[in-house]
């Protein structure tokens, strides 16, 4: 395929809260598929908050590290436009992980640490769904719900980042397990969506009365914390922790921008003074860690009508930056932000 | 009983570390024994450093909150020397809660809320291990290594305040499930002496090499952490820590004067690092728990001569400021701290 195409590189390395001006849109030739390659047409673009840990000028956990100039990577539904290889056809729909461009010739075999791109069947559902319910965002908010935090019918859940993609599907789970679940987010829109996903509360981290609506949501304090955020949001549900509660650590978007240190004062005394006092459980997991059925029982329920998957489209991959900096200075999405690169075929 | 007894009040709350000036001896009339009560003479004293939770001016815990000029609680084995109760002999040993003083008058109902005053049998062992390895302390070890970090034979075990009642049963009960146990404690001295307990190894937090011998005698990282200190030490132990590793949180002695929080830099980020891409699991948990059964499993080891419990005495009731403010700020001691108030009969 001749002609060029339109990528985004890292210009600069973040410094706290990745900005637009970190990155930098560029016109390259578009790839050939060499033996045994596959060409993808990149269709649709997830913005991974966990693209963040590859940011920082110096490398801090196990990470991959990009280098400026460099193509961001990103996990994408693509359209076989070429094959080279025997597994796929021209006009497959896969799930992959490439990154921020409009093509990308690669192997199959080590394309994504995951396994090999996997074709998704258009008439199950729509194909981003690969990108949040039906893939690694599902496997995440079920690996948590129902592995890490064990939740029972009656317990009561609270859930930060609850207009996330993991967040929202994880409310949700937790309410067809039988718990009452109160999502926390910024916003009063943020909160109203929530209750309309059937979250039983909503607190508004953003509000001067974060504290009083929290108490009012938590009357008997929780059960369960499945934590996506870090920082004041987490030391105040953890303040309101019953005894034996389990927090399960999914993220920490407060601290993406800190390393190992933050700034002072050290918080981590009254942490310790709440995990021995109210014999606190807590646990950090991946959703990787769950398997293949998590996926089928979300589709399950999808298609049961009692899992609601919200998706909020930007147009264009020179939208990403922007986009993807908002994820971190408190947006109004609600639900899996998407960029749509192509229409398919 | 006429004349009159010593006891030691608080005269000041702990700024920090308790310092010895922050306690006050008094001379005051012996009490009565009146309708329903016994009246004990205190034979042993132990030093736990959880009072250290009820000497701040401000409480920050669920603790007792202690005021000042008022007699020090704490664990004590005792001698009934009037007995207006059916269930109380003079001369009956018994371990319970009185405090710094050398007589009590006590309702035997209400004197502890852990239950009534324990009859001991001084045949079976000496009355004193009631209060260290067939009491709390030993409850507290054998609930964190055998029913929170679930110790496995051949996993790695890390035990802070290794030199201490309860470090020091863990390191040995673990040992007993077939792990190998790494000690940390504070010096040469306790360091040698926790090999006598057959400890794998030790380490010295005090040197100035500490990180070098962590990783020696950690070649393969470790699988779970007995806590009791928190502080700089557990930062360094859990950047040791393998994928999936358990942490009982017993105590965390390195915050205890701090609250809520201590001076920055704010070590939280870093701790949220480790939990989510280690995916640690860390559990608080409390001795009494455990039920009896830990009691009746640790005299039989000490019976077949498995576990070693060493104690350090020091005689009389004004001994007690000096030695307790020891324990934080890093004494020589191994094994429990024990006041020897006077002796039986």
């Amino acid at each position: 395929m001749a002609g060029t195409m339109k990528q985004v590189v890292l210009a600069a390395y973040a410094q706290g809260n990745p900005k637009s001006s970190d990155f930098r849109l560029e016109e390259v030739p578009v790839p050939q598929a060499g033996e045994g390659q596959i060409l993808l047409r990149t269709l649709w673009l997830a913005l991974d908050p966990l693209i963040r840990f590859s940011l920082d000028e110096k490398l801090i956990s196990g990470a991959r590290h990009m280098q400026i100039g460099e193509p961001m990577f990103g996990p994408t539904v693509s359209e076989v436009v070429a094959s080279n290889h025997p597994d796929y056809a021209v006009g497959d729909i896969v799930e992959t992980r490439t990154g921020w461009y409009e093509y990308a010739a690669v192997d199959p075999e080590t394309v994504d640490y995951r396994g090999p791109p996997r074709k998704l069947d258009p008439e199950l559902a729509p194909v981003q769904t690969a990108l949040g319910a039906l893939g690694m965002p599902g496997q995440t908010a079920y690996a948590g719900i129902v592995d890490t935090a064990r939740v029972q019918a009656g317990e009561t859940v609270v859930i930060s980042a609850a207009a996330g993609t993991v967040g929202s599907l994880a409310g949700q789970i937790a309410k067809i397990l039988g718990a009452r679940v109160v999502g926390i987010a910024g916003g009063p829109e943020k909160c109203a969506a929530l209750l309309d996903l059937g979250f039983d509360a909503s607190v508004d981290y953003k509000a001067d009365d974060f504290e009083a609506q929290l108490d009012a949501a938590l009357p008997e304090g929780a059960d369960v914390y499945f934590d996506n955020v870090g920082g004041d949001v987490t030391l105040a549900v953890m303040e309101r922790l019953n005894r034996g509660a389990r927090m399960a650590v999914c993220g920490f978007t407060a601290y993406y921008g800190d390393g190992m240190e933050g700034p002072g004062p050290n918080k981590l005394p009254g942490f310790f003074r709440l995990i021995n006092s109210r014999q606190l459980e807590i646990k950090g997991f991946a959703g990787i860690m769950a398997g293949p059925e998590p996926i089928e029982a979300i589709a399950g329920w999808m298609k049961a009508g009692r899992i609601t998957f919200p998706e909020v489209v930007v147009e264009g991959l020179e939208a990403a930056p922007e986009a993807f900096s908002s994820v971190f200075s408190g947006n109004s999405f609600v639900g899996k932000l998407l960029v749509k690169v192509a229409e398919a075929g």
